[in-house]
């Protein structure tokens, strides 16, 4: 019998599993530079050796999370809006709480492998370690100005690796179309074209994310935009190969303008909910 | 007229906002160590001047949250617990999405001191750069193995310090009392004494939280057990006096037990509900 953990990588042979590569890898990246102590800790006694190698959690913080409210927009698939609720007030109860209902793809959000792979890792299996990851943005917002529905595409990650050097391994590699800042203005981040019925936002290539998947070793990959795929696709091919292969996604993000092109290292505080899809998440970038 | 984001600090001047003092010194402590690349960054063009200081995130990651379920112990005060609903399936809709139901107070997760404070932050205005914090943790798990509403004191603080040094401004305190496996032993966690018609749980003492507000430069605490207060305290002044202030806190934390006492940096994946007073987070320090 099989540990609940173990499901999915001993029980289903042929089920993915998180970016394993890539993930020894990123942990090896991580590990591999110098030991630096990032806060100031006066040296343990005799009795508590000090960690090696010291944590260093340095740089400045820029929040890559849009504020999430019951007016977020929100695709038509996912139907069902945030709902809050004041559960309890400081006056009545001496505490002000709130119950909120809301869809697991709704904000800056996680898309776990079972989003899209019934023996995919729920957004609670993903290993934490795999949730840090040097962060790679890859800019298409010029060429989105012109056209809502143009797609990152092999080529602009090339462009990106002749200006930095290889993706590293355990990356995450973010899609800024400048859709950002449309968040806050009513109607612009879904973009809905009543003329065609259709609704037009960037998002990944199919042939971008196998490249991603087949040729890089790669924790995961996002979008500035509401989807992975673009508003056009009726078939959500860059969904259904980036996250049957054990990758994760990240929806929504915000302000990748704000981060370097390379040399920032993000932190996605997923949500840790049991056979969760995905979810709301703190995403954070270190600069 | 005030934008949002500045009303608390602006609009309402006796409002307490975030550590103001502890939130400059954590970036000053976060800044003042020399440059260290955490991921391997090619240098880059002539044209982009490479970030400095280089940001690194580095060490073992250790998750500090539990998974959430509909099944995780809530506190009677919070009557709902969690609800899942199963809102698409891939074999009928191509993917995968639920809906979750999910009291802010719920698992592990953070207390903003809108939760006793009207006047406070909400999670969604809590400044990105306090959720960065040196983790100090406080062990009281032996005393408490006797006496299960044991609280940490001053004089455990102290102890603390006279080991490794005062608590650096800007850092989290973090109570380990071993309750952490109590989460998966039906009764255990919230531990109801049916001869008294108590809770019986560890936290922290009003005189604790007192020094740390005021003797102390940090941006939150933390406990592993259900509540910053002890579940016999009918007042609950631990929080009456930690989140008013300006700290937020965290509770819930898991598996304290596998990092050190100093040194560890902690960051919490809090939600960015907007007017949320607390929410579940996800956790993690490098160790």
């Amino acid at each position: 019998m099989c540990s609940p953990g173990l499901i999915e990588s001993l029980c289903h042979p042929h089920a993915p599993t998180l970016g394993r590569r890539a993930l020894l890898r990123s942990a090896a990246v991580l590990g591999a530079v110098p030991a630096l102590v990032g806060a100031p800790s006066p040296s343990a006694s005799a009795a508590t050796p000090p960690p090696d190698p010291a944590p260093a959690v340095r740089g400045r913080v820029v929040d890559l999370t849009h504020e999430l409210s019951t007016d977020f927009p929100v695709w038509l698939r996912f139907t069902e809006e945030p709902v809050t609720r004041q559960a309890a007030t400081l006056a009545a109860d001496g505490y002000n709480d709130k119950i909120n209902t809301i869809n697991e793809h709704t904000g800056t959000h996680i898309d776990a492998p079972l989003h899209f792979d019934d023996s995919g890792l729920s957004v609670a299996q993903l290993p934490a370690e795999s949730l840090v990851a040097p962060l790679v943005v890859v800019r298409i917002a010029q060429r989105a100005a012109q056209d809502p529905t143009t797609e990152l595409e092999v080529d602009d990650i090339l462009a990106w690796e002749r200006r930095y050097g290889r993706i590293p391994d355990g990356a995450f590699v973010a899609m800024d179309s400048g859709w950002s800042q449309r968040v806050s203005i009513p109607g612009a981040f879904l973009n809905y074209d009543a003329d065609t019925g259709a609704y037009l936002w960037p998002g990944i290539s199919p042939e971008a994310a196998a490249f991603l998947v087949g040729d890089r070793d790669v924790v995961g990959a996002g979008v500035d935009t509401t989807s992975l795929d673009t508003g056009t696709r009726e078939i959500p091919l860059a969904h259904q190969t980036i996250l049957p292969a054990g990758l994760y996604g990240v929806e929504c993000l915000a302000d990748l303008d704000q981060v370097p092109d390379s040399g920032a290292v993000l932190v996605v505080g997923a949500p840790k909910m049991r056979a969760g899809t995905g979810g709301p998440a703190r995403v954070l970038a270190f600069v």
